[in-house]
């Protein structure tokens, strides 16, 4: 089941996938029915990033890295790389050596559950990783994974070639398929909300700009 | 026991509220006998930020953030919304239009036992936020809870009214019948540190400086 | 076995220290091959530090810094604190007062397996801390604990006198004895580092680079 | 704050605190409304014990169990104790010495938001306890703590006096006031739940006993 | 997205399914190539269950059990319900009524993302539950999800109608189309283990009975 | 620093360890001065099982338990494995196979800071396992880790030949050199222990026996 590369992936059009980072992660997720998004552990190595990208998935053993320079290869730009650990693991499978690999092959980023490292110099690479741990660790390159196959990573699946997106609120996936659609949604979704936050910024309530209070009183709200 | 809404709430003397936020959490809660904190999972969104203010308090079910709504109507200038969740939940609660809307009304911050969402935007409007997560994951509005009751908020009871004191140390609460005094033994400690730091930083040892020597002594301590 | 304060212990020599410091925790802790990180929950109140020093430790009971004080006296310049309580505990038992009187005396910094606070002040002094939380908690001084004995702090065993490094990656301790020829080795991997930099930044591959291609294939992997 | 005794607190009825130990824990907090439940990491140490008892509550420092000794002279027959530390820890507080005493006075159980020890004899006494951890780590007798003072036990507010209820569920609190009002309620859920049961257990569904189906298709609810 | 029941799912054979219930979820899995166990958070109510069905899958909102309801009509005899939250959650979604009544429709036992409660009614009833809390926390009934979509459970991917394994080492999923040919390799690896069970038990060491002298040899490996 | 096995290791008394077991984890702890724990997560497989032994230690990469092949050939009679993964691991590293091997050379158990499988098998060949996890997940043999080196084991420090004592309440770990006098410590205090349990059990209150209210008094404690 592992040790297989998958080499020739669908990515989603690119001003579709650049449309989706514009959004940014809530909007995306709610566009699509406030679903796909990775748990809530997954946090980025430094403020203010925010990406999209296809995914180039990589399934890879506990504390074994050997994988990420296999996918490296896949690449292309405008691609991020996702890893998922088949156990899990928070070593730092990822540092400055390996950013410098994908970033000269035009990846846009790293979604990691587990550990990255070398966080100081990824900063200031510009290189945005979300993990579910900072850490030193080191790994061995001795077992084989896979990469481009479907894996689940931080609770949410992911296929290659899936839109990913990423922002101080976390991260989100887009089935491919579903990218321009969502997209669609998304931007219905900004256009109303810029509205709604003028009004609410002049001082009108929530609760008459979306007429709530008829459906609070029947179902029992007091005000005492 | 729940769908309440109390409209009239007490609050503290405005100075008083405005002294505790220049004391800071850590020094208030030492001013009142060590107690009042937070549990430490609760971290502001972004550093540097230092508030005070009245709690409107909000029970709300898992990811459900309809009270949020309500809660926002009973604001007045220099409230702080405090969000606890009727079982532990991470969801987004709370993202930029609520942030507009409370913000408008005078809030001047939200504590939140729960997730938050739309950071970037929080922390360009500078809003601050001390949450349990951050996700994007949105909510629905179809179930009931209460607002201005007392509430658990991250393993500490909360009144409406309570003076909530929060900065990069995390989230304290003083009862608001306390509020003055707490404030008073404050002052006289921060009154008696400066006096410290100034002896410490001459390279005076805090053995000395606080008489230790004898104590550790009578204890059995041994230099070996 | 506790109640013991070791007043003369012995350091490793300034310029390897200094030289630790500038490799980091990463390069440093493969350099002795893959040990010595502690824990990945060990995180920095503020990004962009990086240390090294000559651990002075103390074992100190949950909930009590008296053992602080005792140890800060042991300081010389260039030394750091290491904290490990003898059970788990996220109370603050470092503040800013401590820190002026470590700092007054030379101390680089604070590694403790527990919580700290008035991380705004210490951010402003310079003081940098690695810790398991952030915690306004204030803590009693009742109990003799030790000073400057083995401690194991966040899974990691750390003697007093021995070299400890940390950065935005975590914090790693090499044994006093070891230090120079560790250093030897971290200087070693970067200046080899330095060179593979600059190919994978032209767009070589690590699978060409390191010669990976033939060992994959005879492991089986297959690209599809 | 601390280092207070109330001696004299009130108590409910005893057979209402039988009666909601007869009810149990899901089904009590059901009948107050789904509120009272202690955190869910609240586990006893072994299975099976199902028991209500009046709340003596302790207010302790962390690693300090000098106040157990206090609170176990203000034990009545019948009562429960109550153990919250001012802030997180895991050490074992309690362990057979303790429970004998306990035992002797005719307490009925422990529930404490730390750990707890010589569980293998507390199992053989039939004296059962919930926690948050077990651990054989010893507390020390230094610091004053309160005895039946209001407590935050695992993110629920507990007073002297109030009901607890224990069971393999969990732990929920029952205001003393309202203890007599939620057994009336939690009696007549039984009553109502037999009858479903047996309904249930012949093969009727619940979509059609609890009349769901209309509203499930108004919402939206889709069969493909 | 949500609000979809999928009536007509195919199933595995059924002796297929008993044969993965007899091997177990440890040697099923590494059966299929170490694949498809769900995350260790996911432990049994009671030791001792053994277990396999076909998934009926739910996805629901947190803290909201309406779709159990729905799901139960969805069971055939030999089925296994499988529970995923669309956000983390610890409540208890399900109790005694709720077995009963998919007890009655054959259904072998639950495995749940979430918290479970009535865990003594649950194991007299010979009902077994894997769940990722045990938790007297009830729940609503407002707001949709589906039945049969697939659904990513504790990290692993399920899709209505795969086979679930749980015992007391965890739950494993195994992919309907799969599921024979995952039969017989457990099988064939069952056959292999007696004979070293026995070999092992005689006193042979594993170092010589897989000849691994030569390779851990060859790797470094030094005795001293 | 890995790849190596110490084949010769000093062992403490075999009546001494046997003590040692008769006193058990919270008493032995007590006797050496409150230390020697290990981590409260780690937790047996079964209750009720109290051993000690001496310690034959592994340091394993994560997920590959190649060693503990390794690690029994050098067991001796009343031995205990001991394994601790170079980075935080919860895989299944050992099962009825190793554990059937192990016991036929006379092995009492394992202490596993990860996971461990199999565990209704062990249950039943009473191979009893402290352990971070329970879970199915199996690990490969590839990389060398080391046998019979000191290892830190959730944050305790075991060289090879200390005692280690296991039951009900933890694990603690006793220096092989110090186990003689700790085993007297724990008699001492274990007589001591009977006659007050009975005093205790009698009524007695331990306020009374240990003579401790003229010093609560002294402290501050107000009964109101």
């Amino acid at each position: 089941m592992s040790g297989i590369v998958v080499q020739n992936i669908e990515r989603a059009d690119p001003s579709v996938i650049d449309g989706l980072a514009a959004s940014g992660v809530a909007t995306v997720h709610e566009a699509q029915g406030r679903t796909g998004l990775l748990a809530p552990y997954m946090r980025p190595i430094y403020a203010g990033a925010r990406i999209a990208g296809s995914a180039i998935t990589i399934s890879a053993p506990p504390g074994d890295n050997w994988m990420v320079h296999v996918a490296i290869e896949q690449l292309k730009a405008g691609d991020i790389l996702v890893l998922a650990p088949t156990s899990p693991c928070t070593d730092g499978y990822f540092g400055d050596l390996l950013a410098t690999s994908a970033q000269a092959r035009g990846c846009r980023g790293l979604i990691i559950d587990a550990g990255v490292r070398d966080v100081r110099d990824l900063t200031q690479m510009n290189f945005p990783v979300w993990s579910r741990a900072v850490h030193g660790q080191g790994t061995v390159k001795a077992t084989l994974g896979s990469v481009n196959v479907p894996v689940v990573c931080a609770n949410a699946l992911i296929n290659p070639g899936d839109v990913v997106i990423a922002d101080d609120d976390g991260v989100c996936v887009v089935p491919r398929s579903d990218a321009a659609s969502v997209l669609e949604k998304a931007r219905a979704r900004e256009a109303n909300e810029e509205s709604k936050r003028q009004r609410l910024a002049a001082g009108e309530l929530g609760l008459d700009m979306y007429d709530m209070r008829g459906k609070l009183a029947e179902m029992g709200l007091k005000y005492v």
